[in-house]
């Protein structure tokens, strides 16, 4: 009690706010964010409004980052030309789309039976992983910072069951990447079909199957209507990550300040983007059972062939890509320590919940 | 092409950084903040100190607050007194030191059986569980913001194995909130004991069990020299998130600028300090492992148990508590719809990987 009333004299004789001001000075800033994505993927486009609004309150007003969807200033798969050439200062996207100019950039996004979206938190984090993908990503003068993971997402939308390996072969699935590579290996034929063309290609039958993301942003595409099974999980790329991309020279021209809150800004929507599809994503799911979806998992068999091959996949690029060699060596001895320690505590929890809870 | 080449001359055109600097006032602001934790819990102090140097860096170094270990100031178990009577401006702390004033504070630690952290922070961010909080602590003057989660953590060190129900009988455990409640329905025997005294009590036999956090600041108790049955996973406590507490006079009575550093650095210690422990906890449990730790699953019965007496516990604690009553009704129902979801994907995928992976 004592203590308490010293502690308290303490507080009152030294005043929390001081009376004089300090003014400092805040360069003001004008930059252009382009996302990848359209205004409707409203959880990724809105992780990116969120972003800029809370740089421009960090830094009272002095820095705005405006953010522009895809098509606005440049096509969506153009998002990280425009921010290595610094047509653009910012981008929001998805390290998937430019793996055609190096493999090693899927470490940034996500890789076949990757790591789940804590893991890859983690590892870029405390891991070591951060490190070596801006040393990625300075030869092409850009700068990353996570911009958000959707976690584990569905496995696709199929007309006809996947019951053995056998059945994917001749499978014409929307699906890219190194997913779709794990796909060729297996038989199937990966397309390559933008978001908005997809209903009508399954709908004619010119595609079998295609996968987005899951289910509050595949409902808004309507593949429900034509293809009623849909698959989980969503191996062909562990837990999908987003980033933001910024032109190191733009970044080199900016005031301290600025920059932390470049960098506080992008951990906040990190953290938003997943928590608001993890509380849109059980509603979907609800209402697309509701309208006849059948929920499939994928066959442990076919599942285990996938993870063989993209094993293998993996190897063959290691062996050719000193880049991708050295991210895959860092990440996948992650992915086994954590695997190990997440099978132990969270992953017994989570089945015990599940199962306790189940209907 | 020439759409690109545009876009380059616009960008050109308009200077990124202009000439003239806003100057605007920062008010220089010094607080201070107790953690209700020691240093050597780095990974939780760690994240208190990260808080409290990004709040300079976004202000410019116009608002500092810091950092002070437990007893440094006022008692560990003493932060929300000292916030919530503005002896302190700032804590970080978990609510469940203080569900002893107030059972519905236990909604913004964790509840036995509870969310997993991404669906905590979910509930949150997205899902109402923020509002309903801020309510609560309204009423002592204080404002909540999350302020890490360390996942699921481990169910405890025992000297005897657990095979049924019947072993819980008479078990003295070093367990507290409503996780010692639940132990005390199944005929347990709840302690309070400080951490500290933890080592001797197990080694003199005082107590059979013990639970702290996880791997990582286990080990730096030593239990493992007088407790060889570590189980998992920690189901008394779902997935317990750490808050930082302000006085709501004190916050009140700060510029925009500086509440907006708040919310956004507490965001970045709230990623921080999990991906901390993600890269930790492996590590720790290997070294343990090594060291002749034995793993063990709680049994499904006990867990069954347990999840009944929770299930029964919620329901007295409603009958009798308004405020823990919605809090619980808003938690429950997020906790079965993010759990239908998680089982979908998410748990699946981990599920197979952790196979996959198993050595």
């Amino acid at each position: 009690m004592e203590r308490r009333k010293l502690l308290q004299a303490a507080a009152l004789a030294a005043p929390a706010v001081l009376a004089a001001p300090a003014i400092h000075a805040q360069a003001r800033v004008r930059w252009r964010l382009a996302s990848s994505f359209p205004k409707s993927l409203d959880t990724i486009y809105g992780a990116a409004e969120l972003f800029g609004r809370r740089v421009k309150e960090l830094t009272g007003g002095a820095f705005e980052i405006s953010v522009h969807a895809a098509g606005e200033l440049v096509p969506g798969l153009q998002v990280m030309d425009a921010v290595s050439n610094a047509t653009l200062e910012m981008g929001h996207t998805a390290s998937y789309y430019y793996t055609g100019k190096n493999d090693a950039l899927a470490f940034d996004f996500a890789l076949p039976f990757g790591l789940n979206s804590r893991a890859q938190t983690a590892w870029l984090m405390h891991g070591g992983g951060m490190e070596l993908l801006r040393k990625l990503y300075a030869g092409y003068g850009i700068v990353n910072y996570m911009g958000g993971n959707t976690g584990a997402q569905m496995g696709g939308w199929f007309r006809k069951e996947i019951k053995t390996p056998a059945d994917i072969k001749g499978n014409k699935m929307r699906i890219g990447g190194l997913g779709g590579q794990v796909w060729a290996a297996m038989g199937g034929i990966p397309q390559i079909i933008p978001a908005g063309e997809t209903y009508g290609a399954i709908e004619k039958g010119t595609i079998d199957a295609a996968e987005f993301v899951g289910p509050y942003d595949d409902e808004k595409l309507g593949l429900f209507r034509v293809a009623k099974y849909y698959y989980y999980p969503g191996w062909f790329d562990g837990s999908p990550q987003l980033s933001f991309y910024v032109n190191q020279k733009a970044l080199d021209a900016l005031p301290a300040g600025h920059r932390h809150a470049i960098e506080a800004a992008s951990m906040e929507a990190h953290v938003w983007l997943q928590a608001r599809y993890d509380t849109q994503n059980p509603e979907a799911l609800k209402r697309l059972v509701g309208r006849g979806t059948l929920l499939r998992a994928y066959p442990r068999a076919v599942l285990d062939e996938a993870f063989k091959a993209a094993q293998s996949i993996n190897a063959e690029i290691s062996a050719r890509n000193a880049e991708f060699k050295g991210l895959h060596a860092s990440w996948d001895k992650f992915r086994h320590e954590s695997s190990m320690w997440f099978r132990v505590a969270e992953n017994t929890q989570d089945d015990y919940l599940a199962a306790a809870l189940r209907p």
